[in-house]
């Protein structure tokens, strides 16, 4: 198992749920850049468990330790490797998992790809508290980014059947952005907010969960990042999200609703403004043949429910090779959508800073 | 620009539009393997130009030319190079694009990327002309999986608003496959494909274009291929799919639409099936924490309107910095998604193929 | 700054001389297998300061302390992270290297590459120090080959003027290697090692240090292994033996003196040995076109004489830029080659398992 | 098999020695550059076979055609494509070899790794012949350092017993560059040249052969380029270095001899030359901790001699698995190192290129 990403960067996250702890390393960042850790502290609280009733009730602070990378709290150039410990580890909770597969949960793969010696408790290394450490890469370039003037936000779009309202494409912007990072549940419409709020207690009542989408906006990323083919921005953008885990789904611009339009529907006409090229829709979601067009870049993902539902389930004994039932106890959001807004953040600023590091294309 | 893909095996396109030919070097295929070059064939007349009237009237033999990896036809471990040459080109429908470039095309990012000197001939590097060498990858990778016991096949499952039914992902299958293979239009359901075939037609009478949706299957992969985070089966594809021209969105399994389910609604119980593990449903698409289940891999992706319509659109003079209106000629095809199908496969197979070579996860 | 290697599994190192921690991310190692804590505590001890008198009076216990990656101390699959905790640093005897760099170190390439922000108490990332986690990996690795039989040691062939006898490249083995690993200054012959101890006495009493020569033989690799060009044995052993601070030299079998032989003495005749094809000498050190023949695999790699030495050199102010006059003090080895023994044992066990975890060239 | 190159560049080499064609893609080339074809034919000449009686007799123009990259003769930006048609094939000269191994070739191995599928045609993939492409690729590299003030050049510094004058490693230049590259038997001193044509003369009279080594040198890299560890420049050298075949070893500056020094003998002084921070000597080889010091990069290449002898040699028979003896007929350089020279600096050109478009190192 490997878990690095990036080609100009590297981020290299490891650690299980219940492993004495959980990291990350994070190699090519410039020397001389001082990190702002109460800003990081902030970030990293937003995907925090225990934030809200309709989070696991697992307790971690989440603190990140560093353990190399810095001089004075100023970055070196050498890898930063920054870990949290694991403290609230209740492993008991997860005995039966390792012969009784949760259903849509990676118990049974995992077990099939590295057979008995995985690490069932709580989630091994398919937990997704492996996003903190995301959230920390992501974090620090989040900051990097905004030297350069390039910012990213993400909303809650839908959940469930509640949908927020989407962001402007053409003129999504700072003013946005900086109520969303302040808001408890980040949505653009409170009242769509208040809504999924009320079914994410419906659900929870219910003993099940509920699936979402998150959108999320990057501006100011200057036009001519990105290649044609296979390092694309929405391929390097997809091999990050996909990575989070219950992603199910990516689309950028109008994505797969692009597919019922005409291209005289959703094709973007390009305009000056000023002396800027710009396009007058942004229906291509700021990216056009893999590379950066300068309008914002914008793209959705989605998130199946939560797997761990208390509601009893049909599963297998792989000792005995038969039929069981299975009712999950342990701590579970009953929708990971609301935490999950910050690794998006986190994932997308990793990917873009990436990317604008790859060497011009021309002389 | 790199137009590489793989990790275990390396896929390397070249070529422009209008470049004396396109290609593509196949890395780390086995030795020992005889290439059935009726059936590459075949496959490749799956995506070739001039197919029916709803496709560009460019006329291109796409015969590919095996320049290494290959003695008597049977590979031999080392590198394999194909070429196709570009015969039918006419540069000069391309002649006004140097200065105005046309909405949703990259001929704006492209300028912007690689300045003056890029290729603005057919679209140069951003052509879906490049799908050809793709398409002779893949047409080898899908025989070697073939011999495996994995089987791909794509269909058009919407174009514009026409649906055609979804693959059933728990039973999706080899007779189903065969069909798609031989169908001239690759619809499960023939009805569908005849309105397709309508709303084409509109379109192109309109001088307009339409989106579409392409669904993919694929069985036999054993469970356990893949990893959770950035090398899981959902991250390869996406990395994969994501280089094919107009692609805005990948879902695997229930995809978006598990945005909007409940846990209890989307979860995948387990039964025993004789003595192997399987789903009830597959809503998962076959893959769960980035490892495959052994359920049918499913995934669906979106393709925007060909950018190519002939109506008038607003653009703007590179040189004179001010709005222009540009009216495309050229030979375009008014919605590119049937031609895609192959491509799909094509790219499906390369990936699937990698994700197979990585050594097991246990001793 | 980025320390990864490997393509199959990954090694990732991470700290500086003085930062609090320093440690390595160790990918791809198959769950299932039981390290042998108490062998790999002997194997980093035989590369830990203060083991004699001519070594750094640095006090590190280097104990790892592992974070991830194990269950009830057998790997599980998921990345397995190591940490050693920096204690005995004293980085004021550091403090006039900010400005005035030694000679033959990396401070003056490090000021230009990384600037004023670099690290440099210790030597920062450049130090000799953050071999320690490069041995842990080296020696989970050594244990994995053991069990599939493939055995790695390493001598000192030279130090200063004295060398020590080689190994015999067709018959070297298990005796000799178990002899090397228990030696606490590993040579072939006792006398030669008496008259290199003596020999860095001398330098030592003259404020000097000495350069040397270290022979590795790695038996029992399979035939087979390896690629030509690029992914050759010798370029996948160079590419981490020259991540070893101060190696300036890498050879395979006959090495730089093949240049003074005909093809008639040089190359090595193939011969029956029962039913397995084998050579009758190993001038070619175990690898023809990149490939393992199935002999011992044999190199050797060269060491600068470590650049601090008490004796004045010039240097110049970064900040006045002026010569100046530079003594250095701190606690440094007279020759580091002792100790790199096991860091050689420990790259040549990652190269050569990354290697054997190629997929097969053959159907 | 994957012959790719590089990071921020990809080199890809394709073809066998008799397969239709041989050939190179070049990614991550700028677009805008025009390329001196005049003196790209120049330096392709300088490895071509068929240059003097002591080179193989086989005959190939080696001219590239270019299949895509180019608009005009100036880069695109896209993939470049180039080829070399194989012509003068003479494939019955190597029917014995599917059976009989050549001694110190990579015939068995090759057998070992692809089987019976392999190529044993004039060495198949393991051909001398595949550097032609590396030296398309590194032709043009060399023009675009030579933009940027890189120059690189080499010089045989030994062939059998006889050594030229190695380079003064401070202070060699320009002139000193323009003279190896005209030169038909590129050494410094003539003298050395033509006693070691007259050894090769003797060697081929003998029915023998003789390695050799060559120096090669890079000026005018800027400071500060490379890494410690991994991306050292010295491993990112070593990894292209050890594709060109019979390369048996590689140092850096003094290499293999500063293990018999001291470091008061091998360290260099910093000094000031007026506002720049030089090295009075250049023992280090212009690399400290793996980046540029901005003196002359100077390193050595060993080359085994060529396995190919007419002498008779004891081989075995791969399907009766017995001793046989072998003469080698075909058409053979008796020392591949005057060929090999512009290999080196076209590996070397390709490395630094590479090296040099990493991102920098600080804010």
């Amino acid at each position: 198992m490997s878990n690095i990403y990036g080609k100009n960067i590297k981020v290299s996250i490891f650690g299980q749920s219940h492993s004495p702890a959980i990291g990350v390393i994070v190699d090519g960042l410039p020397a001389g850049f001082p990190i702002d850790f109460y800003e990081l502290k902030l970030f990293l609280q937003r995907r925090m468990p225990g934030q809200s009733k309709y989070t696991t009730m697992r307790r971690e602070s989440d603190e990140p330790e560093f353990l190399s990378g810095l001089v004075d709290g100023i970055t070196c150039g050498a890898p930063l490797a920054a870990i949290i410990c694991n403290i609230d580890k209740r492993s008991s909770d997860y005995d039966k998992l390792w012969d009784i597969p949760r259903p849509s949960h990676a118990d049974y793969t995992a077990y099939i790809k590295y057979g008995e010696a995985r690490d069932v408790r709580g989630g091994g290394a398919f937990s997704g508290r492996l996003t903190a450490p995301l959230c920390i890469a992501g974090g620090i370039f989040l900051q990097l980014l905004k030297q350069k003037g390039v910012y990213i936000a993400a909303h809650i779009s839908q959940i469930g059947s509640i949908c927020d309202r989407l962001f402007n494409p053409v003129s999504v912007g700072k003013e946005e952005f900086n109520a969303l990072r302040e808001a408890g549940f980040p949505v653009l419409e409170a009242e769509a907010g208040e809504r999924m709020l009320s079914a994410l207690e419906d659900a929870k009542q219910a003993g099940d969960s509920l699936g979402g989408i998150i959108e999320c906006a990057v501006v100011g990323v200057p036009a001519g990042i990105g290649e044609p083919m296979f390092n694309g921005i929405e391929n390097r953008l997809a091999a990050i999200l996909f990575g989070i885990p219950a992603v199910k789904g990516v689309e950028f611009g109008n994505g797969f609703s692009a597919a019922g339009l005409r291209g005289s529907e959703n094709n973007d006409a390009f305009i000056m403004h000023g002396d800027t090229v710009q396009t007058r829709t942004n229906n291509h979601g700021g990216i056009l043949g893999g590379i950066t067009s300068g309008m914002p870049v914008i793209f959705r993902t989605a998130f199946k429910p939560t797997p761990s539902i208390s509601t009893e389930q049909d599963s297998v004994s792989l000792s005995r090779r038969e039929s069981v039932k299975l009712a999950i106890s342990g701590r579970h959001d009953p929708c990971i959508v609301p935490r999950a807004v910050p690794c998006i953040e986190a994932a997308a600023a990793i990917a873009i800073y990436d990317a604008m590091l790859e060497p011009s294309g021309h002389i």
